[in-house]
């Protein structure tokens, strides 16, 4: 298949690479050229704009942020201008459930299809074609685009034929993993302060109940106090928390648990946090309890963002 | 080693069980005397009361809560007055980290010993030999016992020499599982409402980030709406996240996530769910969004107990 | 001086009416032109258009939210392309911050001036002349605009240069009266479920620490448990609860009390509450606590408004 | 009437002395004898012991908590064994509603009467003799101890036949207090990261809709950071926030924002604020937004107080 694939961060270079070798016909673009050599020696070829990468079978666009989607999508040189009758759009990037709900419609009155499909997964997952697929679409669609989701996935899990119903359990998985971060947290600053020493209590945890990664990954990250360099910026869980809560605002579903992080992050980016991992919020309760040295003491208080 | 053994609960009676088989001396004492029978058949001798059980090298107790403990515990006829000075008294009881610290003082006061010593697992655990133990207390008091935690669990964990820290690190691991639920309640209630089945995508986090049994186990029991017959009944979990919120205060831990659990176990006790598996609150947050049947509208609002 | 007024609802109208009796030469304008008959009345012209209403000294708009003061404000029939250079725009709406500072923008930018004037006062209040004005702009522009301020104010409070600025304090205002709902509805759950009568408690309250108008007004409401008809509609408490945290996220200032608000509001509105006054919230302490009889149990879910 | 009178506290000397101005015959009892010198001037006498003082019609006890009221009402020479018969104990002091229960029993076991009768009003309030005083009792003992009340107060609220229905009276409207200074904390927080100065702020506020002296006097507190000497100090807020919520859960009511406040509570003290005001509460939204600076900097984290 004819492939155009538009974001070459530590995510999409690694689909992209794995298209290759399941032997699309792959154009890449990046902002940044130096991304795609990588690509090129696997045998892609590089588009000059995105209205070159737009002329394919298929797009798949893995970016940032809605503003980065909205930024290669609209426009007459953005994909829905160039993107071909009955060729598919495939977004994988962590989006708003309102900004899908967009995209679907624009790409429908422009005679496309449209595919949304978070994965998850982390940058060497991807490496490794071993994603999880999150996809929503009419089931036509969905048909054509199930190789690709071949190359790049161990599993497609086909949630809806409403796109942006993907979006907004990909939103969910995130809620639900900064939950385990800060009942980690919040677990931890209790047993410190009463005498257990916080490495041995994640040993605990994970040889008993609570054996799974995502305890074991971030459970470390807070008994180690370690939050620098970020696997996933704090920034990045605040803008998913966000993105959930309006999610779930629209369909008036009150999360109290949601709104609580919400007010973590924002202590946390207040504070200076911002070039930390989104796992610092898990030392916040600890500092609370005033049972761990405050990172931020030897730092000013951030400026406010706005002033 | 001759051992006494009270409280044979789903619990209990399994670790009374593979005591017997490891070829321990065990007498055994419960309220209800048929429990007894099953332990008589595989060598135990029955006690008449706690003061006979009570004369032992080492009495184990394994009860429902701080009244079941203290009932036993004090009086003439109670454990610390029978015991011998040098013998242990073994609690694996899911205690107050208050009443933990007055046992480990009175039995001190009495010459004797006192390990705290609650335990990871659910009965077919228990009955499997294979808990988890949570031990604190000085390392010549666990020295003494440790046999008896090889024959009843897989593996100890010693965290403190203070008897009730172990009883802080049961009662935060209560806490964390019922975080699970909580989180596990939110998000269902968001994708459900927003269109995606409650069972596919239970099967979604199970399949990816979250393939450990405790989300397997409780994502299930609130997928299905199927809170009877109770595991573990909700009174006893809001009981361990009011022991939680007892402990942080004495320790001055402020827990948010926690205090938002414990609104929720008021809730569902507000309405006639004393009946109900703990995982119940985790069917609150779709009752707020009004994307479930209310479980409780048949039912008429519980009495308040004090009126 | 020659004055257009865009928005005649209950607030705009007592507002117009006020200037035209200090003989200020008013056109008025509204979608819906019967509105403007009693006005007409009282010496006001009406105009055809904003564009019309537009070429005036000063322009005043007060409308219902974001949305209408952006329909309003925009494009080439607007207030900015219609407003002569000079002239002042003063926006008494409750709108976004975010809105506020495009306007002052907008406004610069067209070589225009421009004054962000949210009030405190109930329609009555508007109509005697009576309300307090939260001001903010360049003192230049607000010395021009004083006048008209007297003619519908009893107190003008300048509260920084920068118009966001007022708009920040009346969203924090209308947060402030919504926490006293909430610690209302759950003071009276408790005490209600504990035997004392809400009607009685109200006045113990009212005459003793929390003397104040607004304790009176909706301690009322919650002890009737009458929210209908809507003196300030569910939708808009809700709207300022969402504009409150959106000012609050950009300045990274976590408030915990308005999160519980939202969750507050999201729960009335999925149980149908939008014909309902926002103190309803007040009774949802008492609904989570079994304590009364719930309002909704006799209506449908409300259905979720995006499917 | 003989009236004995024990705690002569701030509030308790007040009320002791108004009672001797309305010629009541008032025997004094406190530990430190001092503090009954000023009242023997007005005409007391003084008791060598609590039994000696409860050898009237009626006792009133006027103390700092739970503990202190236990202290003085059991035992051999406590109220209840030297009460006559058909004699009243007046409890004013703010205490738990268990306790409330527990002391009404104790009495009636003995053939006694007893009146719940806490009391709304400062040290300076209670020395003009204008409290206002939450009763709750039978009528037959409170209609024995109404003119003592009119020496007191300036009015009898009754709002229960049952006692320790005050005692939760009371303790709400403390939680209510405490709401009020949150919510200033967090409008406070924001307004001022905004750019608007705390003190023009709540001028605004008090000028305007919020025109009660609690706004004021609290307020204040927070735009002034100024949190010594304490006024009420924050371990008393917290242990009445704790008291409400003890009632509560056993009444089985959630109540969300005095979670939040019991949250707030422990921040504080986790960080030293024991000597401070209780509002002190109202600068940790500042402070979680980093727009102040921490008054707890330049201390050293407070000790774990079990550690």
């Amino acid at each position: 298949m004819k492939v155009g694939f538009i974001g070459l961060g530590h995510m999409g270079a690694g689909m992209a690479a794995n298209l290759l070798r399941a032997n699309h016909d792959v154009a890449v673009y990046n902002r940044t050229r130096a991304k795609a050599d990588a690509l090129v020696a696997l045998g892609a070829t590089t588009a000059a704009s995105i209205a070159e990468v737009a002329r394919a079978d298929v797009v798949i666009s893995m970016l940032a942020n809605d503003a980065s989607v909205e930024a290669v999508v609209g426009g007459e040189q953005g994909v829905v201008s160039n993107l071909a009758p009955g060729a598919v759009h495939i977004s994988s990037s962590t989006i708003s459930v309102a900004l899908s709900e967009k995209l679907a419609a624009a790409h429908h009155d422009a005679g496309q299809l449209f595919v949304a499909a978070p994965v998850f997964g982390r940058p060497d997952v991807a490496a490794a074609g071993k994603l999880f697929i999150i996809a929503a679409g009419a089931p036509d669609s969905i048909a054509i685009v199930q190789p690709l989701f071949d190359a790049i996935g161990q599993r497609t899990f086909i949630v809806s034929e409403t796109p942006k119903v993907a979006n907004l359990v990909k939103l969910s998985g995130n809620f639900l993993i900064a939950s385990v971060i800060e009942s980690l947290g919040e677990a931890m600053a209790l047993v410190s302060k009463g005498g257990v020493d916080r490495h041995q209590y994640l040993d605990i945890l994970t040889s008993t109940l609570f054996n799974a990664p995502i305890y074991k990954t971030y459970g470390t990250l807070i008994a180690d106090g370690k939050f620098e360099p970020a696997g996933f910026a704090a920034p990045l869980g605040q803008k998913d928390i966000r993105l959930t809560l309006a999610a779930a605002e629209d369909l008036r579903v009150p999360l109290p648990l949601a709104s609580l992080l919400r007010d973590r992050f924002l202590t946390l980016l207040a504070h200076g946090g911002d070039t930390l991992d989104w796992s610092a919020i898990g030392q916040l309760a600890a500092m609370d309890a005033g049972a761990t040295e405050e990172w931020y003491r030897s730092k000013e208080p951030a400026p406010s963002p706005t002033h």
